[in-house]
């Protein structure tokens, strides 16, 4: 095994694995486990975008090579997304799509950290930041929102955070795992830390972007002198329910996604030229099936709130983006059944896997080991079921 | 930009960038450029696999994350197809989907390499080899198969190559760029090398093995003490005219297949997944269309053949795989047209493009400078009309 692929051996790998063995097993048995562990939209694919593969097929002019760096139409209407929506001036040249938002990422990395490069990641996080940050043999540099602050990062924690090393940041708004969103003020103050030092870079990972309850989506590339230091990511996986569609993209400057254009021309080219052809009429289209899902997603977000808070114990953000919860259950730990000991957060989502059947994931994945997180990217009745059994099953510990 | 991107800049880069520049150039002026330079079927997909893809689409069941490695079915499909067709005992254990063969292969070497170990390429050979081997860090060992051995390098050469350091082999059969097949007794003698050297891997690129003229498309791996040795690389692009949909594979021992994975999961999680619904009735479904495509290759192979030993000075191995021609042109290097000499392979496939309106690519990047790459992936009548320029053109020089 090489050294690079050693650096990804990933902390959590044999939790989730236990976890979702045990999961399989209770399913296996009949057993009813609601799964609220995934980080996917349960709509399907608005019905538009799939007409629009479809006919991509029967035209018969997509069946060869897209440029590596994606159709040149899907890149124009992605910068004029950005340029109309986010006020933030890219041209096509900046845009380069890829097998989802985590290739953008891991092109990026690998097109631009050297081993002892510091990348500070902000803390809660995707669990990939870090293992992509670790397989360029650069070094994570985690700084820790706290719940208090709806575990954001402030601008005066990333200012103690940089060294003469540090290369780039990386964090996500709205967050997965926390629901987050940074509004234009955090981002402002971040953005003035940022443009006191050279040549500084920071990966904003939009990806939840149409799933944001605050009516504030501030791109840090439109905020004053940021479009040089930016690496916007996104793609349709969230807000358009396409995960599996695998279609992800970067906007950043020129010479950057010049560099990660020629690191996908070698290691993968092209994503899908069908899924493409749906992600063109995605983003060109009509997003009233868009806004559909995420009325839907705040209104669960409100009932799955509202029964947190009665379970004793348990303390969470109220989250304002994306789909999760990442309430923070170390009040149980240390608890005891069965004879076992709840130790930490893992111990905590497998009691309740096998004592309430419902899937969660440990904090640990993101960084933040006293906290699980909770997707409600699930239906309202198995929400309300879910939680009824969270509820009932912690209150035999208490 | 980091250290491994400086690893692939790429020698031909420059060159082929230029040429294809001249060729847009040309066509925006409504010149005629037939272009041979492609490395991917004229046809369409066959509808039968369009139909799946669409019928995936309407189903509504494949809009999420398909496993890292690829669905079950499609997995277990191919490892049965590898067990009939190919006679190696693969299972669904054993594969991995990727976004095309390209990043099977990226992510086997990234997996496995390290700085300072050597693999061996089969020279002629597939430019990506190069480049993903340097961009792991480890040194590429260029073995040249010679034109008067249908430019298959020989178990001896390869002896004579492996040293302590040597990692792994890789090669392609039917080969791109030279529509070399390697024979039974070809792979034979080469496997007895290397089960001679403990732990040394190959990795056989199979990508073009339906596009094989022989009748004797063997698969190394199946050959006695070499399933634990072989990384099979294979995919739908080739066969089944689906470069767009970006489906390639691995078949590979357990734990290589596993390391892949596991690669794959923190660089790009899985690919598309109606690309995959296609790939499974492409695999699973009638083949006529394949063959009939096959049959259409070895016509216009047999029709470019004759017509290339018209041209004097130019000397062309007979392909029996693959689409391609790798004829050596080294005979017109010294010559002069407009007061410029054609000094290289870049010069001469330039003098071709600007007088015969005829784009091909340069044996540089593949390793043989006196070469040049022609694809048949064309029409019959364009092929015809290629020739006729080229021949025209090369007299005017003789």
């Amino acid at each position: 095994m090489s050294r690079l692929s050693n650096r990804i051996e990933s902390i959590q790998e044999s939790a989730t694995l236990a976890m979702a063995a045990k999961a399989r097993e209770f399913k296996s048995r009949g057993i009813d486990v609601i799964n609220l562990s995934l980080g996917e939209p349960d709509f399907k694919t608005p019905q538009h975008i799939c007409d629009a593969a479809k006919a991509a097929i029967d035209e018969g002019k997509y069946f060869s090579y897209p440029p590596v760096a994606g159709y040149q139409d899907l890149r124009e209407a992605l910068a004029a997304k950005y340029q109309k929506e986010n006020n933030v001036p890219y041209k096509a040249e900046n845009i380069v799509i890829s097998n989802g938002a985590k290739q953008s990422i891991a092109n990026v990395m690998l097109a631009l950290l050297n081993p002892g490069d510091e990348v500070i990641i902000f803390s809660p996080y995707w669990v990939s930041y870090d293992a992509l940050v670790r397989l360029t043999e650069a070094t994570p540099v985690l700084v820790k929102g706290t719940l208090e602050n709806d575990f954001k990062v402030t601008a005066a924690q990333l200012q103690k955070a940089i060294t003469a090393k540090t290369k780039a940041i990386i964090f996500s708004s709205p967050c997965n795992p926390t629901g987050s969103v940074f509004s234009r003020q955090d981002l402002q103050a971040i953005s003035e830390v940022i443009l006191k030092h050279e040549n500084l870079l920071i990966i904003a990972d939009e990806i939840y972007e149409h799933i944001n309850f605050t009516g504030d989506q501030t791109s840090i590339a439109s905020l004053p002198g940021m479009f040089d230091r930016t690496i916007t990511v996104n793609g349709f996986a969230k807000g358009f329910a396409m995960t599996g569609w695998r279609v992800g993209y970067i906007a950043a400057p020129k010479w950057i996604a010049d560099a990660a254009n020629k690191m996908q021309g070698q290691l993968t080219s092209a994503n899908c030229s069908i899924s493409q052809r749906g992600a063109l009429a995605a983003i060109t289209g009509d997003l009233t099936p868009t806004h559909r899902m995420v009325d839907e997603y705040k209104k669960r977000r409100d009932i799955v709130f509202h029964l947190l808070k009665e379970i004793p114990g348990i303390k969470a953000n109220y989250p304002t983006g994306a789909f999760y919860f990442f309430p923070d259950v170390s009040y149980y730990y240390g608890k005891s059944y069965d004879g076992k000991v709840i130790a930490n957060g893992e111990d905590f989502c497998m009691f309740l896997l096998e004592k309430a059947h419902v899937s969660l994931v440990t904090g640990d994945a993101f960084g933040e080991p006293n906290c699980i997180r909770l997707s409600y990217a699930a239906s309202e009745k198995d929400l309300r079921q879910a939680m009824e059994r969270i509820k009932t099953t912690l209150l035999t510990l208490a």
